[in-house]
């Protein structure tokens, strides 16, 4: 049933399911990854964060596939790791042969502490701290992709003080609207993220990078957006990145070596989203990218992507346990779950969709219409509004969430003093916990007594 | 300048600022609580949570003494603490003689960590687990204010298995709109909470308690919402839940001796937000209960409420330190400040407004018209749209959001893998760390290596 690539995915994709790692058993139970959900439950408890290491790695083989395919050289897809960082997921991208990007000090250490080697990762963020800085060049990252002018001249400072030349790349915002959630669109000019060409200050940041002595300016990063999943987005933006490469080459006589397009194919959560091919994207992109650097008489730069959720989102299941059914008569049923918005806050934020099972009974009518709820004190704690569910759903059954492995555990919050669940990965078949879970006296372990 | 007693407030309130407890010193800095926030920020750097210890005493003191005046007996306020939770939080309130009330075992524990006195105790949740119900039985929790069927019988049966009898209320929905937020408004029938008096489904489960050998019931429970400002909500709210006291009685014979009509006052966050004189509405309410007990000729019951924002909201502020300031011309300013949505995810959440100032710069003109943003890398992690600061804000400098003691640590997660702040409590002019910042390393703590 499960296979280890990519690219016979749609052949074995099944039909009933969100995600093709799941299915059910003979006893009428959810699986995934091939192990019994119920089981699981019973074995880690829950709320239980469930993830399935080959899935992951199947995802980075689609990226790294489609990289060596279309691209060659040094072009390579980097992990985003604010989807979800952890130890062992290091490990994992380190053996896949994946870059990553990260977003602080605690990201870099994570990655580092996993034995992940840190001159591949890029650094990300609109405000790295001086403290940043310094603990990020002490570790030895990379590049620094630096988001304006103050940033600049915090490296060249710290790199001057350590008398070394740091490798950057610059962060431009080319003016396209990716047309995704409003929270992750990052790439218009409005933006708190990177220095936008339209208005000429990506000019003048370039100009001020190429003048410092403590600085090797490696090239460009663009980022349009999160889940996106417009047709040509990628294209666009990769259009407007080539020309500008072509357009600084004339001025300053600059030719960036480096191009780096960003995050972040769209993900299936729910039927009606599309089912996105990572191979063929690529295929395009490289496309528009070598027929436009033909026009613009300029070599191909090395092309780096930022995929994050693509790579963890569909690894990864949470399972709940239900508290209470109430239906209130010509209102609305309410399913609650032992978790919420503390490990899931992205339908409070977002509005987000996703897909809900209760796991023990896959084989009755989904003839419930009701809201599957979180613990939370709050009414905007909803895991998900309109859900089917068995109408004999009832406390102590297995709801199972959906394509929850990424911005889930990376946004957990400890919201009404809730212990965060842990991670579970699935392996050949061996369930073991890779983060274990936060217990009650972890939450007061920063009280001062 | 700065007072102990509450019902001198309206005489020394500070005209110029949000909260009467910051001022601004000679230098030309912010001071809270009476200290210079440039220094406080020197000291225990940022972002940090402030907390005034004597802001939180006399906000108390507004609640007990105005329930002494107009109640007296058995009532009284409870601290709602899912507003702020950790440790010497629970020994103000203890000190205090504010009751508490928690949502969750991690609550449970923290409370009883810091020797509070469980019994006065009361444990809400629309959804408690076995375990939980164990645990707060464990460390002898006061009342279950119990959610629907499921619950009551779990917490029978395990009452049973301790041969003792647990008192409870149960949660009632009056059906009452507050004109809240929607995600903090939680009186209308159609709620994941309690259970409500329009479908007869309240009469049901009275009748189930009543006949528990280990329930006893004392009373009932409502809550209309958080951050109520409408005029007479509460009033309408007591009186339905008054008129159904008499119902039950007619009904049952049963006589609730415990009503707890729930939390939360609003709290003003900027200066459109109207001034709530908290001993006002309570006399009010006092008014509302006392008539319709006499016209129902039934005795006026022990009156509980919930207060958690407005004890705690404006004895915080947050400090952040400015890591850009981004000029797009003929689009917006952007000023980054090192913290976010991970440390007040509010803004994110519910647009939720707040009052920001450029702490050390306190006697320039507010002339730049801004969005505050976040270190997160998502475009939705802002602070606040559409600020007034300093044009000369920049890099180093020290931004202060006021009234941030509610909601936000509570609310804080590890997005990005920031750590979280500590939260610095000012007692008599000295500020010491109750909660000490998180470090990387805490970051990973929880990785299974």
């Amino acid at each position: 049933m499960r296979t280890g690539f990519f690219n016979e995915r749609e052949q074995i994709m099944n039909e009933n399911f969100i995600c093709e790692n799941i299915n059910v058993n003979e006893e009428g139970h959810l699986t995934f990854a091939g192990l019994d959900t119920s089981d699981l439950a019973a074995t880690f408890q829950t709320p239980v964060y469930l993830m399935d290491e080959e899935r992951i790695r199947v995802n980075c083989r689609a990226y790294t596939e489609a990289f060596k395919e279309h691209f060659g050289g040094e072009s390579r897809p980097l992990y985003a790791s604010k989807a979800n960082s952890f130890k062992y997921i290091y490990k994992i991208m380190k053996e896949e042969g994946m870059g990553i990007d990260v977003v602080s000090g605690g990201e870099i250490l994570c990655a580092y502490k996993a034995g992940y080697d840190l001159s591949k990762a890029f650094f990300h963020s609109n405000n790295k701290t001086d403290a940043d800085i310094a603990f990020a060049m002490d570790l030895g990252i990379g590049h620094f992709v630096v988001d304006g002018f103050e940033e600049l001249y915090a490296i060249e400072e710290e790199a001057a003080r350590r008398d070394m030349v740091q490798d950057i790349l610059l962060r431009i915002t080319p003016g396209i609207d990716p047309h995704t959630y409003v929270q992750v669109n990052t790439g218009t000019v409005d933006s708190k993220f990177g220095t936008a060409i339209e208005t000429g200050q990506a000019d003048e940041i370039i100009e001020a990078a190429l003048g410092l002595p403590h600085i090797h300016l490696n090239g460009f990063h663009c980022h349009v957006g999160s889940q996106v999943f417009a047709e040509d987005v990628f294209e666009r933006a990769a259009v407007v990145m080539v020309k500008y490469i072509a357009h600084i080459n004339r001025k300053y006589g600059y030719l960036a070596p480096i191009l780096n397009m960003g995050g972040g194919f769209g993900v299936r959560y729910v039927d009606t989203d599309p089912y996105l091919d990572v191979s063929k994207k690529i295929a395009d992109l490289a496309e528009a990218i070598h027929a436009t650097c033909e026009r613009e008489g300029i070599p191909v730069p090395t092309i780096i992507m930022e995929p994050g959720r693509s790579i963890v989102a569909d690894a990864g299941m949470t399972l709940y346990t239900v508290g209470s059914v109430k239906r209130i008569p010509y209102y609305k049923n309410y399913v609650s779950v032992d978790g919420g918005m503390s490990d899931n806050p992205r339908y409070a934020l977002y509005g987000s969709k996703y897909t809900c099972y209760t796991a023990n009974r896959m084989n009755e009518e989904r003839d419930m219409n009701c809201n599957v709820v979180g613990r939370c004190c709050e009414s905007g704690d909803i895991i998900q509004r309109d859900v089917q569910l068995p109408s004999d759903t009832q406390r102590g059954d297995i709801v199972a969430v959906c394509t929850t492995g990424a911005y889930n555990y990376s946004m957990a919050s400890n919201y009404n003093k809730i212990p965060m669940p842990p991670i579970v990965m699935i392996t050949d078949g061996q369930a073991k916990e890779v983060v274990r879970r936060q217990t009650f006296e972890d939450l007061i372990s920063l009280d001062v007594d």
